[in-house]
Order: C-alpha cells, then structure tokens, then sequence
C-alpha cells in the first residue's frame, strides 16, 4: 500500500544488495524506519519487540530468518537450532511454527549448495502468498461495501477495531483489504478507526495507513462505537481475528467483543476477516477453550506520543500505587458475528461452513 | 471522603475568608490543589475546564457560582445574565439549570439587600443537600452489595465505568457511595476501574478515591469490562448518570452503553447511581431525546501524565493530520438497566416507577 505515494510492503527481499528490510512498526506513526535483518538475533529481536507484528506478518518473517541463519550456516543442526530459536519468540502466534516447519520440511533432502536458494524460494512464496490471500479477502469483502453502497447511495460508514491492515500482513491486510479495494474501485468509505488501548494500534498504525491511501477516517475512543451505532452512523463493523475456532467464535482484539454485542443489538453487520490460516480447526468452543494472554501492565500504566518538541516521550497515566491488569484479547460468540470473510469466499461462522475451508 | 487520611469534600464556602473553594480535579491524581472562585467567570471556566466535573457537583458549584454573581453585582437582571452564562457552559448536566433555577425562582421577592445572604443559604442547602442524598443512595445500594456478599461469602467484585465518585459530587459520591459504605462495614469489595478514555476519569479520579480508601481495586482499559464478564469476574456493576429520562433510558459517560450490554449478555445486574435531580422527567425517550455533547478533540488525540522525572506532559498520541471525533456521552437504553439506586430507593427504571419520584 502507499506511504507518502509510494507502494511498500512490510518486508522484501532486495536482491541487489541481498539483504531482508522490514519497518520497524515501533515507530509508526511518527517515523518511518526500513531497517535491515542480518543475522538471525536480530530477527528475533523484531519479532519479539514487535518491530513487526500482526500473525500474518510474523510467519513471513520467521521464513526469511530461516534464510538469514542458511547464511550464516548451512549446517542443518544449526538451521534446526535457528529455527527452534525464531520459533520461541512468541509461542502463541500459529503462523510463526507453520512458516518455520514449512521450511525445515522442504529442506530435508536439498544438497547444501542448492539450500540458499531454496529457502529463499520458499520464504519468497511465503511472502506471495500471503499477499495473494489477503488481495482475495479484499476482494470478497469489497462486495459487501458496494452493495451497501449501491443501496444508499452515500459514502460507506466502516468500524475497525486495533489494526488488521497491511502492516499486519506484507500488503492489503485483512480487515483493511475490502477497504483499500474498495476505495480502489472508487466506491466513498469512511472509516471510524477505534484506539484500541492499551496499545492503541488503531490511533498508531491503521489511522496511518487510511491515511497514507488518502481514505477519509475519523479517530475515536474505544468507548464510542456503541453510540454511533445507536444514532445510524456505522453501516457495517470489519475486523480481523488473532485464532477463529471450529465453531466460528472470534478471539480478537481485546474490546472487539464489546463492538460486536452492539452492532448486534442495532443491527449493524458485524464481518470478521480471516485468512484460513487463523482457523484453528481444533478448537470447538472459542469461548470456553482459547487461553487469553496477560501482558505487561505497563501497557496500561504507560502511553507513547510526541511531546510539545516532537521529541518521542513516555508518561505515566495512572497514579503511582494503583495496580492494573492487561488482558490482551476476547472472544466473540460466533452468533455476534454476521460472517467470515476468507481469502477462499464469504461464509457463515458455523462447524459446517468452516469445516468446508479445511478440504 | 478521605485524601492522605483527610475528610475533605470537592467544594465549599470557607465563612471566616467569604470565599468558595474548589479542588482543581484536572490536577489529579498527580496533585491535591485547591482553589478559590472569585468571578463569574472563573465559575464558568471552572466548570467548561473541567476543574469541576460530575453532574451534581457541577449544579452545586453553579449554585455558589450566583452567590458569587451577586457580590459582583446584586441587579436582577445581572443575575439573570449570570445565570444564562454559567447555564451554557456545559449542555449535558440537568443539575445545572436546576440549581440556577431554584436560586432565581427563590430569590424574585427577596429584597436587595437580602440577597446576598438568602443566595448563599440556598446553596450552602443545596450543597448539604447533595451530600445527604449521596449518603443515603450509598445506603441503599450498600444492600445489594451486602445480598452478593452474604451469598458468595467471598469479595464482591465490582465494575464501575468513569468517576461517579465523591469527585463527582460534594462527598459519598454516587456510583461509588455504595462501595465506600460496603467499605465502611467491612464488606470485602474489589473495584475494576474503567480507564475510561479520552478523559481518564477512571485512571486518574475513581482509583485514587479507592486507594485514599483503601479499597481493593484494580485499573482496566475500557475494552476489558466484557471479557470479565464472559469470566464470572464481575458480579455487579454500578455507574453515574448524567441525565436519566423519565422512560429510564440513562445518559452518562461514553462507553456506559457497551458494559451494559456486556452485563445484559452475561447476566450481570447493572445498576445506575440516579440522584433525583438527574431525572429528567420532560424526556419521555433517552436515546431519542438526549442531545450527546461533542467536546474539543484535542481530548482525544492529546493524553496527560508523568514523565521519567515526574513531570507532567501532555502528548500527542495520533498521526499529525488524524481526525477525531469526540462524542461524550451515550444513551443506554432502560432495558438493559437492572435497577436505579435513588436516595429515596431502589427502583425500577420505567415510567411508573420514576414518576413516583417526582412527588
């Protein structure tokens, strides 16, 4: 998608100079930094500080790293020792193990002098694919925005909640697609974009994203959807999904919940983009069965942004003794939620629909 | 309520100085200031600012604020003039125009030179007046936290959205006079406090009540309150009102909407804190009627605090050209309201039931 104009992704492989660059998010949306990964410490480093982030996002980089350590050594104790390394950085993202294991597979019988290039081969279709998915999410999503459009006439009200846009995959998004196409095919959007505390990627990464793609959106607290609901000002709520269980329950954004219980109750449809990769296919209750992360409480206890010098600043908001807690995510029942939008089509989040996806 | 084992109360009239005294609220929780109203405009800055806050604190400090008008100058026509201006400042808050309103209604006979002395008597009444009321809601909402107490025998845990604290009033406050009574006979109760952005009023008002108190709470960001919920962690919840329509359709802080529909789903009782001077009795239907205040969206986008050496700065914590919109209110509809705590009882929150009030 575009940044200042021109088109980037979140990583490439620049074959000039033979090197892996990626952004590094934690700057966004006040800086943007493209760095380089060159050893395999430092892709765990990005992956671990959330230089980048986003399930999608994380597999990608987890198979250049795997082309990263081949470089270093092509020794395949050390590629497995590598692999078990970038695969300990964050153990609840399935992408991440499926990336990994994709390459160690396909590597088992490949003579030493041919390994490069087939890890590079294989990370580079990784990254393909990725972007092919989320182009098809976009444009199975894309028709539920015109026909809204074409029955009213006026610009299409959207919410999201946190940021499944392309920085959380390599381009286009999931949540986002339907709405970069969209806007692509010139249909008006508007986008309520929620912040998303504790960690505000709403305010940070998807504001910035709409508005680098010159999508008209509006910023609120999290506290507002409700409301605007109530008063006709949402037409439809898309959001993306962190693990959708066998049942259609949607583990997501922590707040994600909330927004779904009153599209609900105003009859506002409420879509989940998800790639068929967050599916996990054992789960048969998300509610009861997906574990929910505690993260650090400085993640509630403290807020970045720019002081009055532009100069980056971190501040206490809460007072000195108070004790917080920091759930990460929820989980939406599925009968909250309208339908799933896969890179496969539009389906309904049920056992029946979903296991179809799994052939 | 206490501050560092103090009795203090949000505002009142110091008789040996002839001055009225207010806690300037936007300095907490990172500083105890008090200040003196000495104009109509200070009145008005006081209250448009945010120094004070709260629905019943704000009619109270309007009160004083004609006491403070007809020392500048006793005409009635004056009066009426101050009356209007401090009647704009904020449009939400029914107490304000009835505290303005029972002084000019109360003062059209009085003599000049009686004025002055009869004001001041009518808002030091309306002060005590509140503070009684906000004892004896605290004494009837104590029941139902004592009914959950005696069946659970363990902590009741408690989610409270804003600050409908002492902050909010005179003393006791509203939402939380239930708690601190509970407190005060060793109820054992646990308090989740709403961040409740953009304002913070949770964060910075609401947890340094309860920690001045003593009591047990923990700080979450406003998307979290569902998620307990779904988790048996909350076992009632308990908010303000700034305006409550006679149909029992409640408006208060932003966000209120979504934690009752969470309750409503997850069969918590949600019970709202309504003095009767929140009672609006001409507004037959909330979420039709209620006009939502939209404030200034630097609320939004910029967010206060400690930096690494206590300082206090406000960031910026959204992209340089970002859109925010910043409604602060919304309407829960009386459905999904279990009960209304009044000082006069507990009531249903349906015609009938409120119209017996208004006697």
């Amino acid at each position: 998608m575009l940044v200042q104009n021109k088109h980037i992704t979140t990583i490439w492989y620049d074959d000039k100079k033979d090197k892996v660059k990626i952004i590094d998010q934690r700057l966004i949306p006040f800086e943007l930094k493209i760095i380089e990964l060159n050893t395999v410490d430092e892709v765990c480093f990005a992956i671990k500080e959330m230089q980048v982030r986003g399930a999608p996002l994380i597999g990608v980089t987890a198979a250049y790293g795997m082309y990263i350590a081949a470089k270093e050594n092509s020794d395949i104790d050390y590629l497995r020792k590598a692999s078990d390394k970038i695969n300990s950085t964050r153990p609840t993202a399935v992408n991440l193990s499926w990336a990994l294991k994709k390459i160690m597979t396909n590597i088992i019988d490949i003579k030493k002098d041919h390994l490069l290039k087939k890890i590079l081969l294989l990370a580079n279709q990784i990254r393909e694919q990725d972007i092919n998915n989320c182009k098809n999410i976009g444009e199975h999503g894309y028709k539920l925005i015109k026909e809204v459009y074409k029955k009213n006439n006026k610009p299409v009200n959207i919410l999201t909640h946190c940021n499944a846009g392309w920085l959380a995959t390599v381009d286009w998004g999931t949540a986002l697609a339907p709405v970069f196409v969209a806007h692509k095919n010139k249909i008006p959007v508007h986008v309520w974009v929620d912040e998303t505390r504790p960690r505000n990627q709403g305010f940070s990464l998807t504001s910035w994203e709409l508005i680098n793609e010159n999508i008209p959106n509006s910023l609120i607290v999290d506290n507002v959807g409700g409301h605007l609901m109530q008063n006709n000002k949402i037409d439809l709520c898309i959001t993306g999904t962190d693990r959708t269980a066998a049942n259609g329950d949607v583990c997501n954004k922590i707040g994600t919940y909330l927004k779904a219980l009153a599209a609900y109750d105003n009859n506002v449809p409420f879509y989940v983009a998800a790639p068929i990769s967050s599916i996990d296919f054992s789960i048969k209750n998300g509610v009861k069965e997906i574990p929910i992360e505690e993260r650090n409480t400085d993640e509630v206890s403290y807020i970045e942004g720019l002081d009055e010098n532009n100069i980056r600043k971190k501040i206490r908001i809460v007072p000195e003794e108070a004790i917080c807690a920091n759930y990460a995510f929820d989980v939406t029942p599925a009968k909250y939620i309208t339908k799933l939008i896969t890179e496969k089509g539009i389906v309904d989040p049920n056992f029946t629909s979903i296991n179809n996806l799994n052939i």
